[in-house]
C-alpha cells in the first residue's frame, strides 16, 4: 500500500472550506461566460457546494460573501445549509463594489468613506454572530492605478485605523483574517500587497488577527512554501485561500498549474503544525471556474489538495532530516520527490469507498444527474455572479 | 532652446491613432465605475476622440470596434467624424464576447465557430470598405485554462488557415495586422503569445499582414525596444497600441509606469526607419481609463507620446555612434540619457502655440467646459463599454 | 502495469547527451565550490559521463565545448570515448570568456573581433569534422548591459552576417543549432534573447540551421510547451537543453524545480512529431551542479527525462482528442494528469533490469566506489570548471 | 530656476556611502573583465573611492567588506581614508565565500559551522570598533537550491539564534543591518528572501536592529517605494543598497535602468522622514562595473542619486495633497510628473561651481588624469575582485 494507515488517520478531519462565489458565474473583464444550472440565490449556491461534500466529505462548510449572499434570515440560511449537511463559515466583506469606493475603502482618504467600509465589517460581524461564523475574512482591493495618486503612507495609517475599529467589534470566538494581493484590480501600488504587510498589520491588532494566504497572490517566482514556514513560525498564518495560477491571479483550480509547488506547501504545512486537529489554519478554496463545470471544478480541487495532503504526510521526516544534517543534496530531494511521485490515487479510492463514499466522486457526481437537473429547474431569475 | 527646429518639423506629421473603446467605460473583472457624460452611441465617442485631436492636433483618427461600434451606416460615421475633424482608422474585431467563442474562435476545434469568427472579419472588411479604413486588427483572444483543454499544435495550424481566408478577402489597399498577447483572458497557454508567433503566422500570409505590438503584452522584464527594432528590422512592424503596465496587461497611459522605457522604445522606432512620412508604422493608443478622467487621459497620452518623441529625436546620434565604435559605455549611455533628461515641455507649448494650438492643452481642455456640458447633455441611455 | 509495452519499447531508444562540463566545478558569480574527485581533463570528464550511461544506458554520448575541452588530437579524444562507451556529440563554442569579446563577438562593431569569433567556430568545425559531431551549438552571450551602449538593430544585422559566414562553412551532414537566452551575462539587452530571433536568424540561414530551445532561458511565466509546438510546426526545432529553475537560469537539475513543466513538454515534443527515430530533435542537458554531487546528478536527470517521457507517452490521445473536440474541459484536464501523476517507477526498474541494468541506477552508481576512487585518484591538478 | 534654494540646502548634507568593492573587478559567472588600474589593496580601492567624493562632495565615506578589504592595522587604515577625505563607514560580513558554508552560514545544521559565522561577524564588531564604524550589515547567501535539501522552518529559527547572539555583541552606538534578497546564489529557497523575513528578524532583535533595502534584490514588478514607506513607517528602514536592475540582481548603476522608480522611491524616503539630518537611514550604492569605468561609474551614480533626489525633493506637496484628497487623479500624477520632468541639472551644476566643485564631475574627472595615471601605477600584483 502506497498510502500508510497513519496518513490515511490524519486525512480523516481535513476540512477545505468551499467559497460560494465558486458556483456563480465568474470571468474576466473581456466576457463572464453563463453556463446552464448556474445558481440565483445563496441558498442554490449552497445547495451546489453540499453536493462537493456529500461526494467527498471533505468541505464542511461554505464561506459567504456579503452582499453578493445577502440574506434576510442568516440563521435560517444557517438552518438550510446544516439541512444538507453542511455549515456557514467564514463571512467575505466587499469593500470594492460600491461607487463610493473607487478611490479606496477603509484607507479612504475621506472619514465618511472609511466610516462607510468599517460599517460594512460591523455588518458582516452582524451576519457572524447569526451564522456562528468564526473568521472574519478582509481582502482589501484599495490601492492606486498611478504614481501621485493616493498618498501610500497615509493610506497605510488609516487602514491600521480602519482595522482597529473592526477588530475592537469582534467576538472573543471570532477572528480578522487579512487577505494580501500582489496587484489587480490596482496596478500602481496596493495597500496590503505582500505578507510583510498583512503580518504589520495584524501584529498591530492583537491575537485574533491574523494573515490570509492566498496562493495566487504573489510576484512571479515568490517561493510560497516560505512564506508558510514563516507565518506558521511567527504564529500569524490564519488561512489559506487555495488556487493556483501560471501568470496573475488566474484563479485556476488549486494544484492544476503547478502541482509540485502545492505539495510542497503542504508539506511546509504539516511541518510547521499547521495541519491536524490542534491547528487553528482554515483551508478554503477561492477560485473562478471560467471555462469549466463549476461543481465537478469543486470536486476536483478539494480531491486535489486531499492526495496532495496524502503525499506531503507520506514523505519520510526521519530519512529526510537525516540526509538534510548529512549535506545530502540529492539524497534529501530525492526523498521529497518519493513521496511527491507516489500515486496516492488507488489508495485513497479504496479508503473512500470503505467510508461509504465514492471512490471516483468525479465519476459519481457525473453519474448522479443533479447537473443535469439544475440546468432543467434553474430556469428564469438572474444567475449569480460577482456583479450581484 | 532645448527642442531644435529640425526636431519640430518631424514632429509636425505625428499622428497617433485613439481607441474609441478608451472613451467608454472599462474596469476589472472586480468593477466598472461609471462616470457622468460617458457616450453613449459610437457618435459620441468619436465626439469626445474629436475633442482630444482639437486640443492637440495629434489625433486626427479614431480606432472603432465592432460591435462595439455597430452602426448602420459607416460612411455615414465616417462623414460625422470628419465633420468634427476626424477620420475612421483601424477597424478591431471581437471574437471574444460571444458564447460561442467560449472555447476558441479562429482556432475553434469545430469548423462551424470558425467560418462564424472568419464571417466575422469578413464583416469588418466590409466596414472597411465603407469606412476606408486601411487596417483589419485582429486581437485574438484565443487560449486554453488547463492543460490538456486544447490541442496547442491543432489550433496554431487552425489559426493559419483561418487567417489565411481572412486575408484572401482583403482589398488591394488593406492590411491585416496580428496582435499577440502574453496572457489573459486564457490563463495557461493563448494561441498568440508572443512576437514570434505573430511573425511567423502573418509571414505566411503575405506582404499585407503585419505584426501590432502592444506595448503592455509582454513578460515581465521584457525588453520591448529590442522587439520593435526586430520587426522593423524583418520589415515587419506593422502597428502599435501604446500604453503601459506595472504588472500585467494593465492598460494604463502611456509613459505612466515607466517613461524610460518609452523613450528607448521611440528611439528604436526611429533608428529603425519607422517613424515620419516613409514609414507605414501605424501608432496608436490602447487604454483603459478605470479610474482617471477618459478625454483628459487620452490628451495626456497623446502629449505624452509627443513627448517622448522630441527627446528621442534629441538623441545625438553622431556623437553616439562614435562612443559605441569607441567601447565608451558611459559616454554612450550619457547621451541616451541627456536626451531624455531633457525638458522639452516649455518648446512644445511655445511650437503649440505657434501653431494656434493651446500651450497646455491639458488646461485648455478643463477651461474648455465640455467635460461638463456633456454630463449634463448626456443623460438616460445606456453608457458605452466593453459589452455593448 | 501501468507502463505499456509500446511505451516501453518507445523508450528504449531514447537518448540524452550530456554536456562535458556539468562534470566540472561550477556555481554562481560569489563562490564556486570544488569537490574531490572533479575531472582535470577532458578525458576525464568524458569517463565520468560514461559512468551515467553505463548505469542508465540513456546518455551515449557527450557535447564538448571549445575551449574548456581543447585537446591536440580530437580523434584520439573520439576513440577514448568509445573505449568507454560514449561518442562526442555537439560541439560548443565559446564566445564570451576572451577579453576581446567584452563588448560583443559575432556582433562586435569592430570586424576583426567579429572575424575572430568566426575564426573560432571555423575552429568549432574542424574539430566536428574530426569527431564527427553532427550539431554546432552557437550560444551566444552577446549583448549590452545599459540603454545606448549599443547600437541593437545594427549588432542584429552583423549578427547575420557572421551567422551567414559560419554557416556556408558546414558540411552537408552537420548543423548549426542557434540558442536563445532571456538575459546574462548581459543585464540590458541580449543579441539572441527570445525564439523568435533565432527563429527569424536560422530561416535566413537555410534548412540546417535551427533553434535551440534551453528550457532556463525564458520570461518568467513563459509557457515554454507552447513554443516546442510551434517550433516543431516551423520545422525549426534543433535540439534542447535541459534543465530547471525558480527565478532566472538557475540551470537546476532538470524536473526538479516544476515537473510537470517537464512533462507538458514532452507532451508537445511527442504531439509534435520531436520524439522518435525519425525525429531530428536532439536533446541534451545543461546544468550546474552547484552543490550537488555531478555524476548522480546527471544520473538523476537523465532518469527524471526518462520517467517522465514515459508519462509522456502514457496520455491516452484519443480520449484526450475526444474530450477536446467536445469541450469537456475538466475531462481533458483529467486525461493529462491521470498520465502525470502515474507512477512508472516501479514498472521502469523492472524493464530496466530486464535490459541487464540495475533497477536502480542512483543506488547501484553510489555502491560502484567509483565516486571515492576517483576522489583518491585525481590528486593534483586543476579541476575542471568554465574558467579552464 | 528650475531648483529651489531650499532644495538645494537640503542637498547640502547629502551623503551616499560607496562601497570599496565597486573598485575592484566583478562580473558574472561566465567571465570577469579585468580593466588597467584596477586597485590591488583595500588603500588602493579607498584612494579611488576618495576621488569620487572629491569630484562630487557626495561620497564622504567608503563601506568596507571583510574580508576582501582585511588589513593589519585598521585604525591605520582608516587614518589613511581620512587624509584622503573619507572616512571608513558601514563593515560588511561575508559567509558565502568560505567552503563550509555550501549548505549556510548562520542558518547551518551544524553548530561548529554556525560558530564559524557568529565568530566572523564578531571579527566584523572588532573591525568596527577600531574603525568607528556604526553599521554591521549582514547579507546572508544562505538557502538551498532543492527542495528538501534544506529545513526551510529550522533554518529560519537557528538564524534567528544566530543573529541574537551577534546583536548581543553590538556596542551601544552600533547597529546590525539585515539585507534581503529575492534569490541568488541560492535558488530554491533564501534564508532571508523579501522584506518581511527582514523585519520579523530584526524585530526580533531589538532597536538597533534594522532592515536593508537593496533596490535590486526583489521579485519583478515588486513596488518598492511602497517597501521603504512600509518600513519607514514601521521604524525599520536601516540603510540602502542602491542600484539598478533589468531582470535579476543586475548591479547596474542606481538610476540607469528605470529612472522614474528611482524618483518615486526618494520621493517615499522624503515623504516618510527618512532623508535629511533628523534620519538615521544610510544611503549606500551596492553595483557591479562590469563593462563600464568604475571610478565614473560611481560617480555617475552619486550624481543620479543627487540629481534624483533635488527632482523629489521639487514635488509640490501641497498641490499633490489636494489632488489626492480631490480624487484628481490626472492632477495628483501630474505634480509628480512635473517634478520628475523638470531638468534640474543646469541648477546643480551652478550650485557645484557656487560650492568649489567641478559643474560636470564627469567631464572633471576624465580630465584630471587621475585614470591614466592608475592605470600606469598599478602595474603587478592581484586585482581587486570578490574571489580576494
Amino acid at each position: 500500500m502506497t498510502v500508510s494507515t497513519e496518513t490515511l488517520r490524519l486525512l480523516e478531519s481535513q476540512a477545505i472550506e468551499l467559497p460560494s462565489w465558486a458556483f456563480g458565474n465568474s470571468g474576466t473583464r473581456f466576457k463572464v461566460f453563463s453556463t446552464p444550472g448556474t445558481p440565483r440565490t445563496p441558498e442554490e449556491k449552497i445547495a451546489d457546494a453540499a453536493q462537493v461534500n456529500k461526494f467527498t466529505a471533505l468541505s464542511p462548510s461554505v464561506a459567504i460573501h456579503i452582499p453578493w449572499d445577502k440574506v434576510d434570515d442568516y440563521a435560517a440560511l444557517g438552518r438550510y445549509a446544516e439541512d444538507l449537511g453542511v455549515t456557514l463559515g467564514t463571512v467575505n466583506s466587499n469593500t470594492f463594489q460600491d461607487d463610493a469606493y473607487k478611490f479606496g475603502s477603509l484607507t479612504h482618504v475621506d472619514p465618511k468613506v472609511r466610516q462607510m467600509a468599517i460599517d460594512h465589517h460591523f455588518e458582516c460581524i452582524d451576519v457572524m454572530n447569526q451564522t456562528g461564523s468564526e473568521d472574519l475574512k478582509v481582502w482589501l482591493a484599495d490601492g492606486t492605478n498611478y504614481p501621485g495618486q493616493g498618498d501610500i503612507r497615509g493610506r497605510q495609517d488609516r487602514l491600521a485605523d480602519s482595522l482597529a475599529k473592526i477588530y475592537a467589534r469582534l467576538g472573543e470566538n471570532q477572528r480578522l483574517v487579512l487577505e494580501y494581493k500582489f496587484f489587480e484590480p490596482a496596478f500602481y501600488h496596493t495597500d496590503v500587497p505582500d505578507w510583510g504587510t498583512s503580518y504589520a498589520q495584524v501584529s498591530a491588532l492583537g491575537d485574533r488577527a491574523m494573515v490570509c494566504l492566498d496562493t495566487g497572490h504573489h510576484a512571479p517566482g515568490t517561493n510560497i512554501e516560505f512564506i508558510v514556514a514563516q507565518l506558521l513560525r511567527l504564529g500569524k498564518l490564519g488561512s489559506f485561500d487555495f488556487n493556483s495560477r501560471f501568470y496573475a491571479d488566474d484563479d485556476l483550480i488549486v494544484g492544476a498549474a503547478d502541482p509540485f509547488q502545492l505539495f510542497r506547501i503542504l508539506y511546509e504545512v504539516i511541518r510547521g503544525g499547521g495541519y491536524g486537529p490542534d491547528s487553528t489554519v482554515a483551508f478554503m478554496l477561492d477560485q473562478c471556474h471560467n471555462v469549466e463545470e463549476k461543481i465537478p471544478g469543486q470536486i476536483r480541487s478539494v480531491l486535489n489538495v486531499q492526495e496532495m495532503t496524502a503525499r506531503a504526510l507520506s514523505v519520510d521526516t526521519v530519512a529526510l532530516a537525516a540526509a538534510q544534517e548529512a549535506g545530502d543534496v540529492l539524497g534529501a530531494n530525492g526523498i521529497m520527490m518519493d513521496a511527491f511521485y507516489s500515486d496516492v490515487r488507488t489508495d485513497l479510492a479504496a479508503w473512500r469507498e470503505s467510508r461509504g463514499l465514492p471512490a471516483d466522486p468525479m465519476k459519481a457526481f457525473a453519474a448522479s444527474g443533479y447537473q443535469a437537473k439544475i440546468a432543467a429547474d434553474r430556469v428564469g431569475g438572474t444567475q449569480a455572479g460577482w456583479g450581484a
